[in-house]
């Protein structure tokens, strides 16, 4: 893909033609749009008579990082320097603290969005990403998902119901026997069956041998079954290796991938929403943390830049997220869908067939449920059958 | 640069012959120290009647990521499932947590190397990873600092002697602005002069435009002074574009960049590492937090992936780092030198002319002192005089 364009009416414009779905902006609208402010919402816990002073630090480390009296520019001051928007006092001696950011210190780099929102403040340890408000000449200049959540259902022919997901796993198999297991999941009919997170390319499966076979695998089971149940590579290393491994996926007919965005780079996901358009984007957690950016900031980010579904961690599985939390992720990924699409929430990790009900309740059928573990506990002989058994109650619960 | 290898063994032998300053392993050994295993030690908030479950689970969850149930193949259980090393006790309800892994699931890859050190994991409120003990022949696939403290200072002239540096900020001043700041700087003889991190590619100066300017300004002041002043441009964006900025830095006769790893992910320090043998590189700590990977644990990483320095707030400064927390920090960067080159520790945050007696006597003369705007704070007309003193008391005090 091209460099970033530096910022010119032209490129901008440029740019925004390319982010199908986005309504283009003129220029001249974009300049003053530009001029706006991008919102961060954080979480500080200070004593109340400091609150003011640490509101102005932040505002401060956020944008020019430098003691106001080194600015001689008065146009810095005015339009650079972060500023207080509100501070507003919480239980626990918490505040939550507006800090409104000069939107063109962003420019058009996702990796300088994810610095100007917390890139110094991740080393207060009493400071907290909450949430940001993205102006729309930025959101334009993000795009969003290219697809989302209704191009999705589409592709898997799973109009009315909620989406199935399953994760290839454990590392050190083989890519036959990965394939073997796909092939499996495939007949089952899921319709997303994705490499586990922690398939890279190691040398007992390396990626493109990998890709290869499970592909071929799941395009066998889809011609004897009939269904459209897709391979979901992960996609590893920089940005130059991750057009190569498109480049492997797409001669193999494959349409969707997954990302671990704190992994590879937030400009990475960037990136690979406008180099390879034909790309559903799956995000994974990994590296997201839990403590000190918020996890529907993480899904807001994510979706932002371009991620069709994002991946997090359901109440009463293997991880802590509560309800609470899933229910601002699942906000963060579904509302607002007149300026982006809406990206499919995808609740996993430690997830079984008993929990359908209570998960298709929680969320709605706009979700996709992804099954790891337990599905591929089954004894190997009935792998098949578990997968339908799945299907069918995710199709039944989920209308 | 090429993708990477499929970790076979001429792939591997390869990039061993490319990184210089470690010696090759042969094949044979190479292949055996592959099964080795690769430490990770996390803390972990427990109640002790369950801390055993717990560290299995971490175990699990940062390897094969599956009830072992699902498990079928032995070799998988035995060789690239994770095991507890040991378990210990330590003061309020915390236990040091270390787990095996297996190296080979690593692959050759500095993003799965963080993946596999605290992917999932991150997800957990209450597991903090603390350190990692790389084995030899995973060391030797990334290599550590290509030039290392040493030659920063063979480069800069500065023997005997602590380095200084410098920002330029603030976001918001065009580039002839930034140059103007940085022909002061390099007038009064500081050794590298960095972009702040918040300057990226944005419209009020963007990178070519910055680079060229500042460049060419610091050449002028060098040719003046007759000094060896280093002009150090702030990378951004996804590897792709880094490659094109490193392309402007080397046309404009520039040694030494700087990055933020965790924005730019950290494949992109590998991958920078490798094709750009002529660079030093400059660790930036935006997004790395405090709070739930140590940050000794990130000097470490981003030393072994390649950092020649790292920045990092000290105590006193407008962060909360501690005492002890910088001690860790620059003996991860500094020992160990028979195996890695050293990396210089860069203490900064809030650093003024004051505080040089005190640091120089915290870290010794191996250290790069960076001062940014408490220097920039001079009125106008003394910014040289400001950097030539701030030269003079390092170099003073720093023997």
């Amino acid at each position: 893909m091209q460099g970033s364009l530096y910022g010119s009416a032209i490129g901008l414009s440029t740019r925004l033609e390319r982010a199908q779905g986005v309504p283009a902006i003129r220029n001249e609208e974009t300049r003053r749009d530009l001029s706006a402010r991008l919102q961060a919402v954080y979480k500080v816990r200070s004593e109340p008579r400091l609150i003011e002073d640490r509101a102005r630090g932040i505002a401060i480390e956020q944008s020019v990082e430098t003691p106001l009296a080194a600015i001689r520019d008065p146009a810095i001051l005015r339009r650079i320097a972060g500023t207080v928007a509100s501070i507003e006092e919480k239980s626990g001696g918490w505040f939550d603290v507006r800090i409104d950011l000069a939107a063109e210190t962003i420019g058009e780099d996702a990796g300088q969005l994810l610095n100007m929102l917390f890139g110094n403040c991740s080393l207060y340890e009493d400071v907290i990403l909450d949430d940001f408000v993205s102006p729309p000449a930025l959101t334009a200049v993000f795009g969003g998902p290219r697809h989302g959540l209704e191009a999705l259902r589409a592709r898997a022919g799973a109009e009315g119901r909620a989406l199935t997901a399953v994760a290839l796993k454990p590392q050190g198999l083989s890519a036959p026997a990965l394939a073997d297991l796909a092939f499996k999941l495939a007949l089952g009919g899921i319709d997303f069956i994705k490499d586990d997170h922690g398939l890279a390319n190691q040398r007992f499966s390396p990626f493109e041998e990998r890709v290869r076979a499970c592909a071929e695998a799941i395009r066998k089971a889809n011609a004897i079954s009939g269904k459209h149940s897709r391979y979901v590579p992960n996609l590893y290393g920089h940005f130059g290796e991750i057009e190569r491994e498109i480049e492997i996926a797409r001669s193999e007919g494959l349409d969707t991938v997954m990302i671990a965005p704190m992994i590879s780079g937030v400009c990475a996901l960037q990136a690979l929403r406008q180099s390879s358009p034909d790309f559903a984007l799956i995000a994974h957690p990994a590296m997201t943390g839990a403590a000190r950016i918020a996890p529907h900031a993480f899904a807001k980010l994510f979706r932002l830049l371009g991620a069709d579904a994002f991946i997090f961690p359901n109440p009463g599985g293997r991880f802590s997220f509560t309800p609470e939390t899933c229910r601002k992720i699942a906000a963060a990924l579904r509302t607002g869908a007149g300026v982006l699409k809406r990206a499919a929430p995808v609740p996993a990790g430690g997830m079984d067939l008993a929990r359908l009900p209570g998960l298709l309740d929680f969320y709605g059928p706009d979700v996709m449920l992804l099954i790891g573990g337990s599905l591929l506990s089954a004894p190997a002989e009935s792998i098949v059958h578990a997968a339908e058994d799945f299907v069918r109650e995710a199709a039944r619960i989920g209308r």
